[in-house]
Formats: C-alpha cells, structure tokens, sequence
C-alpha cells in the first residue's frame, strides 16, 4: 500500500536493477528494489535488510486511527517516535507523499493522500506533494506534452482530496524548478554515480542518474522552506532506498535538517492477486475518474478472489480473505469497523459469503468514496486558481534556497 | 585564447579524463580534452580529430575586422559560412560565450567577451552569457555561498564590457532555473552516462553527469528563445567536445534549432610561458582589478619573455616574438594595427627591442585596457538594478519552455 514519494510503485521498462549490483540483493530467494519486486516478499526479513524498525502496539496507538496503520498495512518506520512526539505536543511536523505523473491516477495511487489529510485533519502535519514530472518525463516513453497532460489531470484528483491549503504546499518539478534544482545541485555535489548504480541500478540517461538529487530534495523540502522538523515519508517498502539515500545526502551534506524518517508499507495487491500492486498501462485498474457500472464490471470481471471453483466447493470449504482482493480493499482502507470487517471474513471463511457477493460490498464501499471523490473533483474550478493558495510563496522559496546554502539571486 | 561556454579553460582537478575513455585520444603524441591538455598541440591535426574545419581567408574577411581573428588566433570553425551569411544580410544571428564564476576574472576570461562585443556592434549580433555557477559549485572545493561571491563580482566585470542590453541576455544557472531546468532535463532524455564517459571522463557525482545536459541548454538558449539562427559559440578548440554533445542532443531529439556552430580557438599562453593558459589559483595572473602598479610588477616579474639571458646576447642574436608573451599579448588583442605590430617585432627579433622594454609597452597597453574596464565597472550601480534589462523576460521564459516542448506550469 501507498506510494512512494514521487515514483509509482509499478515496474519501470526504462530501468533495471541488476541483482548483482542492487545494494538490497542479498542471498534470500526474494528480490526487492525500487524497480523490482520478486519472489515471495518477507517483510521481517527485509527490515533487517533495509535496517527499519516494525512499528510497536504503542507507536501505533500514538498515530491517528486508521485502518492502514491499526492492521499493519503500514507495518515499520524509521525515526518515528520524533514525528509522534511533535504530533503530539504541537510541533511542527511534516509528510512528504508524491506522484509520478505518467498516466490517470488508479484507487491505490489516492489512498495513501487520503491517509496523509487524515494525519493533517488530527495533528496539523504539513503535507507536501512533489510530482516528479521531470523524473517520468525521463523514465517513459513519453513526450513532455503527453507528461504535462497527465500531472494536471492528476493534479485534479490531488486537489479533490480536500487537503488544508494552509497546511499543504504541492510542488511540479519542472514548474517549481526555480527551488528545485538549484537545491539538489546542493544535494548532488557527493551523490556518487556509484551510489546511485548500488542503489538503483544501471540508468539510461544522465537525467536519471540526476533524479535522485531532486527526490531528496522533496522530501527534504518541509525543514528546508519552515525549519528544521521531523518528517515522515509514507511509501511501500519497496520505494525506502530513496529515503535511505536523502538521509545519507543530508547527513553528508551538513545541512540544518534532520533526516526524513519513513512509515513502510506492504504492497497492495494488483486486482489480478496478491503480490506488488501494479500500475502499467495494460493491467487492469480502477481509475479515479470511473463511473459505478464501470467500478462493478472491472472488479465483477478482474478482481481476484479467494473463493472456491464452485458454489457447492465453496459452501463447503468457505473462501480464504487473506488473498480476497476484495476483500483487502474493505481491509485495506474501505471498512474501517474492525468487528463489521471481521463478520465478513468470517461469513467468507465459512462459506455462507460467495465471492461474488463480496465483490458487490466493495463494489459498493469504493463507487460511494469514489463518488465523493469525483463529486469534489467536478466542483473545481480553473486548475491555475485552485492551486494556487497550495503554491510556496516567494518567501517560503527564498527560506527553502537559503537554508540549503544557494546563494542568492543577483537579478 | 577565447572561454569555453561556461568552463574555464583551466584544468579541473575534481574531473579527469582517462585517455583510455577520451573520444579525442588517438596515436598522436599529445591529448586534448576539455579537462586535459599535455603535449606538443598539432592544431591542424586536432581539426581532423574533431571534424572541424579551418576558417578560410574568405571567412576572415567576412567576419568583423578583429586582430584574434585576422591573425588566426581563431583559426577553424564549425558552419561558420551560415553565421556569416545571417550577419551579412543583417538576419538573427547569436554568439554564446560564457563563464564559470569559480574565482575572479582574469584578463584572459574578458578578451573573448570584447570579442562577442565587437560583433555584436558590428552586425547586432544577440549574445548569450551563461553563469555555470552549477557546475562550478559541483566541481570546486567551494560552498555555494563563495560561488555566489564570485558570480556577482563576475558579472560586474561582465556589465563592465558595455554589451547592448537590447541584445544581450545573461543567465545564471540556479537563478534562472525555472527556464534552464527544464530544457536541460529535456535534452537529457537520451545522454547516456556511456556518452558523457567517452567525452568528460568519469566524472565524482550525479551532479556533474548531469552538467552536460545543462551546458547545451546553455548553447540552444538563443535560438529556444528567439527561434532558430545560426548560433556561433567562440571557444579554446578543448573545448569543441561541449559543442560537439550539444550538436548531437539537438539532432537526437528533434528541437526546432539547428544546431550550433563553433568558432575555435588556439591556447593563450599563460603568462609564464607557452601553452594553455592556466587560471589557477596558483599561477600568476593579470586579474581585472588589478591597479597600474599591479600589472606592471606582475608583468615584469612573471612574463616569460623570448629575449635572450644577457643584453649582449640579445642585442647579437635579438629575441623570439613566438614565444614571448608579452608580444603575444600584443599580436592577440592589444595592437590592432598590423603594421606596428610587424614593426614591434621586427625591432625584437633584431635586437633593437629589450624584453624589458617589449614588457613596458604590453604594460602600457593593458593598463589602458584595464583602466577604461574599471572606469565602467566603476560606474556600474546596484547589481541587481543593472542586470534588469539583461535578464530574459517572462515572454521570453516562456517561449524557450514552449520550443522545447517543456508543458507550461500547472500554477
């Protein structure tokens, strides 16, 4: 679940890593990098790896309720007591949660922004959201044009989460270069071609072997624009070698910031079953802007579940929720009453649910919060005039670039 | 003589390039390279390593009467003949010459400066003056904040030279990011690291892998600006391999530019003697500030004369012009008329003319020079309010954005 700063969570065919060359490969019969994901993932053993933390009972309890942290689909973390302590006495605190604007934005891409207006709703964390538009430009086979397309239409769907403009601060890499680049320069200057090949493997172009300066640069950008703060970065474990990365530039580099900490989610399953989520252009989906009968015929036609191959086989045997897709989305985020949750599985596991009956109450739960999500969509007004109280001001630039130590503009 | 785009012409001791990787290593007994030169040069043979051409008298002639053009000291080009023909019948034409703001300004940096000034006045050419201080902060062992000294105290020199504001844009990397980003990121879509290893050599971080992509963003700003023209970039011939990645991103990547021609440069001797000038920190130097007494002292002590060791010997056997560089000032930019200069040295080689009194008449000319550059430097007002007419305008920004096909800002 939840994406990474500023990546999908999909497979990219323009990059690779190598096993050989991954800084996360080890001798375990599973692979994860943030561009590949195989084998069967154990998320203990990758802890261990990455050098995380599981999230604790009392961590937990501390974060704002809900259903992606309370049943541990946000399972780990770095540095998370810090956030908590300011979440809770009123000190400024921050997430970082992006977008990797290459196409429509799926159910799975929204949820984890969501999450991060429930922690704004609780506590007042700042939330900031790059989209990395130069990194996609880069990484797909597509034109800038069609890339520009793309991040207003995603811009859209962030705008209709309903985020706090007074809180939350949306930056375009190529539109808010202006802070941007001149900040991972600052960040570049010991980022190694090394480093960058141990952790992403090999690049296509010198744009890419950049883009890990700018990735740093996001999620350094809250203590960078309003002071030093602890800042969490929600991303699916797979995407932590970027959180790892900014840390080492900002340890390395001096500046007045502490490192970003983390919150390590497992994948969501793809509609097709269990495994990493997937977001390529082929796989089946459901989109932001899809209407109910389009809702219920991809999830009636796609959505894997763990029913029996028939009725009677199912009655008797009853259906296995922990592979449901459906199912796991109610878990996920769609049913947050943990008794309601636990009749359905229950139901399920005993045979009196059928699968297709539990398609029809996540078909129900995912078109009602899609509707409201479109509702709030459609009410919009002009792109540039809706964002622009979510715009850093001048002064918040001119803060940002002499934190990290730019100098100045002579003009 | 003549700057690169936006190097020093000195050797960059964070950057190295392997002859073993250098795309202009051959059998030949000396190697030229944008970071290295060693080695007897053979200026005719590099033009056949690079693929350029040497300037016919035909071109001279068309060009703005100059003495580093009449005697060769640019010597060879790339597409000179359409640069020539836009500014002969008073079409867009555009020069390129730049700096990078790592320390003060020596003699040596402004001469191709006046060059670019010359013909500006002369057939209105536009000039571009790009300030890598990017790439100077990531090659140095400076902060940001001394880069940032030295770019403002550069560009006072800069406005010093008299450029027509009209037709001259100065850009600084971080501070005109918004517009030089974006386009690089868009040039940097299909530079592989494989290309900038065979070019640059390896290069110590992300940062400066990406340069390139920025420098020839820097070398299709007029044109991306204003529309295609023959561009003219007056460069030491070390430099060509930033010309020759530029040509070949602009023809990969479809842009509506042609791509830039060069017009390539022997090496001014540094002051102590032949070969390529050095302009660091360590050397001996005639900075732009320096005062009358400065220069002269500087001169007298450190010039590398081809006189002969006593003033018996010289008077019997007359000193060498060739090599002495106080003459070689003379022939390159402090005395325009052929005559006296044939005379100065036809005095030197018989004898006549002392090296100390050759040094007295160099002295005499550069302090002229020096003192009407600090007359106007002098004169400059606030940095900022002087730069004004030069900076690109937001019509202009915007424009650039658009030829390069960068989508327009969301906000």
């Amino acid at each position: 679940m939840s994406e990474n700063p500023t990546h999908d969570d999909e497979s990219n065919s323009n990059q690779h890593t190598d096993p050989a060359h991954g800084a996360d490969s080890s001798d375990d019969d599973f692979i994860v990098t943030p561009y590949a994901v195989s084998g069967e993932v154990d998320y203990e053993k990758l802890l261990e790896r990455f050098g995380a933390n599981t999230l604790t009972d009392a961590q937990i309890a501390r974060f704002p309720d809900h259903p992606l942290l309370r049943r541990r689909t946000f399972y780990a973390g770095r540095d998370v007591d810090r956030y908590l302590e300011a979440a809770e006495v009123g000190d400024p605190h921050a997430l970082v949660t992006g977008r990797g604007p290459s196409g429509p934005m799926h159910l799975g891409h929204v949820l984890p922004l969501y999450l991060a207006k429930r922690f704004q709703r609780e506590t007042g964390a700042t939330v900031y959201i790059p989209l990395s538009d130069d990194e996609k430009f880069l990484a797909k086979a597509q034109s800038f044009e069609s890339i520009g397309k793309h991040t207003r239409d995603n811009l859209r769907d962030i705008l209709a989460v309903g985020f706090d403009p007074e809180r939350t601060r949306i930056v375009v890499d190529t539109a808010d270069a202006d802070v941007i680049y001149p900040i991972a320069t600052r960040l570049a200057k010991h980022l190694t071609p090394a480093t960058i090949e141990a952790v992403y493997g090999e690049q296509d172009s010198v744009g890419l072997q950049f883009y890990p300066a700018v990735q740093a640069t996001h999620l350094l950008l809250p203590q960078l624009v309003a002071g030093r703060q602890p800042t969490l970065v929600p991303i699916a474990i797979d995407q932590d070698p970027h959180v790892r990365v900014c840390r080492d530039v900002a340890a390395k580099e001096a500046l007045p910031v502490d490192k970003p900490g983390a919150l390590l989610g497992r994948f969501l399953p793809s509609l097709e079953g269990p495994g990493k989520m997937s977001a390529s252009d082929d796989a089946a989906s459901i989109d932001l802007t899809d209407d109910p009968d389009t809702v219920a015929k991809t999830i009636r036609t796609h959505a894997y579940t763990g029913g029996q191959a028939s009725l009677e086989a199912h009655r008797e045997r009853g259906g296995d929720p922990s592979v449901d897709v459906p199912f796991q989305y109610l878990r996920f985020f769609f049913e947050a009453d943990d008794a309601e949750l636990e009749r359905i599985a229950e139901q399920y596991r005993s045979g009196e649910l059928l699968s297709g009956e539990l398609k029809e109450i996540a078909i129900e739960r995912i078109t009602d919060f899609l509707g409201a999500h479109q509702r709030r969509r459609a009410e919009l007004g002009d792109l540039e005039d809706e964002l622009e109280p979510y715009r850093l001001t001048d002064g918040e630039r001119k803060q940002a670039l002499e934190r990290a130590g730019v100098p100045s503009s002579p003009f």
